[in-house]
């Protein structure tokens, strides 16, 4: 019940990852190959992170190519729909990424408490620090690498609550399933606020304070 | 005699993205340790991500100093020359860089084989994910490093065809050369086909489709 | 005594090297978690490197919950005087990297020698050239994160002899400390030569060549 749960919500974020990755990537003037290059990254490079830091050699995504063959098909899909529309592609990139922000926001929390659970999994439940830090760079971690390459300074180190909200599903992730024991009720709540928190961000526009 | 072929190439690739490396950054402002840092990262950080996601601890390059040494003999070469020519160092770029294309193919081409090679001489020659997906970093991981430090959009997700021209030479080295077991003629075909692909595009502007 | 000495001065550099990433991130826009995610990678991303590079898995940094939470405070605390302070945030920036920038060039001693005596205790002693290169990532790698992740090109590539000081410390603390035995005596030269170099570089301006 709980794993086909996180499965969907896996795969439904896992090709919201991959939406973003190819719709910056896409107007930010990569051609084919690097628009599903960043696409790719974007979907996968969170957990490619953190696997390297748990030594889980080679990372997990290695021995699931159907998973790369969604993300590739997706970014490809993505790619045709903006090169038909490279007219208008500004008004489609916001039409998309309207669409888009709820499933994002439902492959943050789903990718934040795999992220807790595979470092647990590890043999790391006891260090707290590192499950919590590792659920956020599975979080976060693809969209980091895919502002980092395509050269912009990292949306979620900018702008709404993002990071933030990935953080909280892995800490409350963290003491209510794995701390607790109790996976399923640690899993609805830790993604259910995640989301909220997301999406309600998204919507009134919060910000954490800055400098300038 | 396939060895002493790939060693060949080897070095003259490493030497050529040493070269590009080097000019790279030596344009964009960086002072000499930068421009040896970017110049030695280019020729051996596509290697040092393969060892990293393979699990081979330390990266091979640390027990190559001859190689370093190569490396940064060619950075200093080149960033002396380009320091002596510095007002016409635009004009001065773009000479090196024609001479340089060819011995850049040549490293992308043997590059590629190679991180194929490694990949599954390491175990992991079932999975041909992983082998391709690691000869391509391989043959372009240093340059999206250079871009990425020089704070610019990597060349190779932007222009002309250059990741696919490592991306088919990993392919068809894989199959001939891994799953056909034939390492001889697969080194040829998959170079051949690399170097050619890779020139084609460069001489006739060969680009992917791009959205803007 | 050589033990309390390297975790003051190590200490004290993680302290400065949080404040530096911290300020050049509340200037860059970033928000109060990308100041502190910035912030915190500064000052432990060397270290982070250096581990996963020499097999050190998970990196110690995350069995050291007491220094990160150091670097979570000092940022904080940063963030919270400049933001206080965001009017005339540019002549506060000068006044913090004037007092700064000693308590810096402190942590990058202490850093580099760490490096190599991290490495040199992995089993790596007999590799001069993988415990140097390991000792300058130690030292300067968090900040060349930090550049990469705000989208600057990085610092120490650019301007004033930086990294430079760093490798005479890693070379000076592998040939005294490690090579020929006498940790203490390496550790002193070392680090006083770093801070020599370092101040005596930003005092005077010292730049190596550029080409432009």
């Amino acid at each position: 019940m709980r794993e086909i749960l996180m499965l969907i919500m896996e795969l439904l974020g896992t090709v919201a990852f991959a939406v973003s990755g190819t719709l910056v990537a896409a107007c930010c003037g990569l051609d084919l190959f690097g628009v599903l290059t960043v696409g790719t990254i974007t979907a996968v490079g969170g957990g490619v992170i953190r696997d390297l830091i748990i030594g889980q050699i080679p990372p997990a995504i290695f021995s699931k190519p159907e998973t790369l063959v969604l993300v590739l098909v997706t970014s490809l899909v993505v790619f045709i729909v903006a090169f038909i529309n490279s007219k208008k592609i500004k008004d489609l990139r916001l039409k998309i990424e309207r669409i888009n922000i709820f499933f994002d926001a439902l492959g943050l929390a789903a990718f934040s408490v795999t992220g807790v659970e595979v470092t647990c999994a590890a043999g790391y439940s006891d260090n707290a620090v590192l499950a919590v830090v590792l659920g956020v760079i599975t979080g976060v971690g693809g969209g980091v690498l895919r502002d980092v390459l395509v050269n912009e300074k990292p949306y979620i180190l900018v702008k709404h609550i993002y990071a933030v909200a990935s953080l909280i599903g892995a800490v409350v992730y963290y003491f209510v399933g794995i701390y607790f024991g109790n996976e399923l009720i640690g899993t609805i709540i830790s993604v259910l606020l995640t989301i909220t928190i997301r999406m309600l961000a998204a919507k009134f526009r919060w910000n954490l304070p800055k400098v300038m």
